[in-house]
């Protein structure tokens, strides 16, 4: 027996959280992650320090890792992490050796979808898609109720799928990737947009503020931000999210056409905005998706988890893992 | 005991096969189908008589028919085919009724997929996605050595996901689809406006034959002559296959960063152009995949069969499920 605690592993933050086995939160910590060009020590440390504040002298079972990065398919390696210093790091093994507990280790998306389909949104559905929008586009398939990892644990890029020829180009160093058009950076570059063309036929200067409640600093310009705005009727706010809603069902359209899966469940920070994001994604999956009028579309649905998917996913891993020894 | 037929039931023509236990076929008959607008009776009087022929009075273990059109999840009925009258129609029960064997049923792309998952270019391969290039393109997803159907059987239709927005019409009546870009029609589209740019330059007439080989007639145009004349140099020829070729390559490249596969298997006449279809392809894969340098890419191979592969993968599905009884 013992604790069963998830970490998340993400850009700018760790989260560390204590889960049961029903799915709930117990107790959580916080660190910053160190960042990409720091020693590997370094992020390995703030891990640690994580895991005991949450474990807090009580026995720990297993640690679940879900990181913001390409794990291989045996779930031993970050492969790659654009927010991480590891690259094709032994992280599993050396985590395990150093904290003496079972550690295993997914993608985030992937630790995500497990909340989803253990405790939330896909609970007993056997195919799925879920698609995670934050900063970027995080994905998952699950088949038969099982995470489907691929070759080399790669499946479920949705984020860098070419949507657009020659389209918007983006971090990856492709052009037209889908959440170049539809992510929380999509939607603020829409506001922004919006905002630049408005401004420019008065004197010029950019105002203090943007009615609606919008700040006219680019920097203050989140995707929180922009979600209250159209929550508060905002006309540029609402035709963001009606663009990026867009998107999001011709892009599942594609999935769907491609897998046929019987739920679509989208999850991450921008689907915190509720049908604002997700209205117009159903009216464009039925538009964009062939056959709709000889199938059943799958409900496309909110995630139930927010910002503790990761840890939710991570801790359900463990315990599994652990059942299984 | 008994023979096993395969019945590929086409746009024009029906086939029908006795398959051994080897994927080798023995013999064939053939017959035209009827059309869309006329009496369900008659498609199946056609079927009847090319599986007589071929069975020329032997006993008959089972039939497998290969629908080009949407067959549903059960494998009972063939919901809708652009080019067939069934609309719904509970097809298998009918014809078992008829016929007096076990009849099983699915879509023609699955059962290509499946003649090079037990004999072909997929043997003892776990996840496959198979794209099949004829007029459109038709395609298969293969997990964990078995057919991915979907909700509703209709998993692998891959030729009506959006690649360009507001792109070319679609017979499907949306805009933009993969086929549009990626077929044996498009390679045809791009040949003609080729030819087309040219002749603009002269007398405005068009010339009765063009140089290379290519007939001038744009019906005479066809995925056969424009491969023939690629393979004695036409540049017009050349460049239609790049272009099919690099389509190919980044809708392959969208399928691969969502599913993983291990192996990707092009089939259907236009693969029978080879490496002038197959290098452009690769090309454009490795180029838009993510994280190619961080992945084995899957080999993307030509299939084993050609206009068989609906019959071999048929027959082969009968065997399997008279087995199981």
């Amino acid at each position: 027996m013992g604790l069963h605690i998830g970490v998340d592993v993400g850009g700018t933050k760790v989260l560390a959280a204590e889960v049961d086995e029903t799915g709930a939160v117990r107790r959580t910590a916080r660190r910053s992650t160190p960042g990409r060009r720091v020693e590997v020590g370094l992020v390995e440390e703030a891990l640690t320090e994580a895991v005991q504040e949450v474990a807090d002298g009580r026995p720990v079972a297993g640690v679940g890792l879900a990181a913001a990065g390409f794990v291989d398919a045996t779930g031993e390696r970050v492969m790659f992490a654009p927010h991480l210093p590891w690259a094709g790091e032994p992280v599993r093994t050396r985590l395990e050796e150093r904290w003496g507990v079972p550690v295993v280790l997914d993608n985030d998306a992937n630790c995500a979808a497990l909340a989803e389909l253990r405790f939330g949104a896909a609970r007993d559905a056997g195919d799925v898609v879920v698609v995670t929008l934050g900063t970027g586009i995080g994905g998952a398939v699950v088949l038969g109720g099982h995470l489907h990892r691929g070759r080399n644990g790669m499946a479920g890029e949705f984020g860098h799928t070419q949507v657009v020829p020659d389209g918007a180009p983006c971090e990856c160093g492709r052009r037209g990737c889908w959440e170049q058009y539809c992510s929380g950076n999509a939607l603020v570059r829409y506001v922004r947009a919006a905002a630049a063309d408005e401004s420019r036929g008065r004197d010029g200067q950019p105002p203090a503020s943007l009615p609606g409640g919008l700040p006219a600093d680019p920097a203050a310009l989140t995707g929180p931000v922009v979600t209250a705005a159209a929550r508060s009727g905002d006309p540029r706010a609402l035709a963001a999210f009606a663009a990026v809603g867009d998107w999001l069902g011709v892009g599942v359209a594609n999935l769907v056409a491609a897998l046929d899966p019987e739920l679509v469940v989208v999850g991450g920070g921008v689907s915190a905005a509720g049908d604002l994001l997700l209205a117009p994604a159903r009216t464009a999956l039925r538009r964009a998706l062939v056959g709709a009028g000889h199938r059943e579309v799958p409900p496309l649905v909110p995630a139930r988890f927010g910002p503790e998917a990761g840890v939710v996913g991570a801790a359900d891993l463990s315990r599994a893992e652990v059942r299984l020894d």
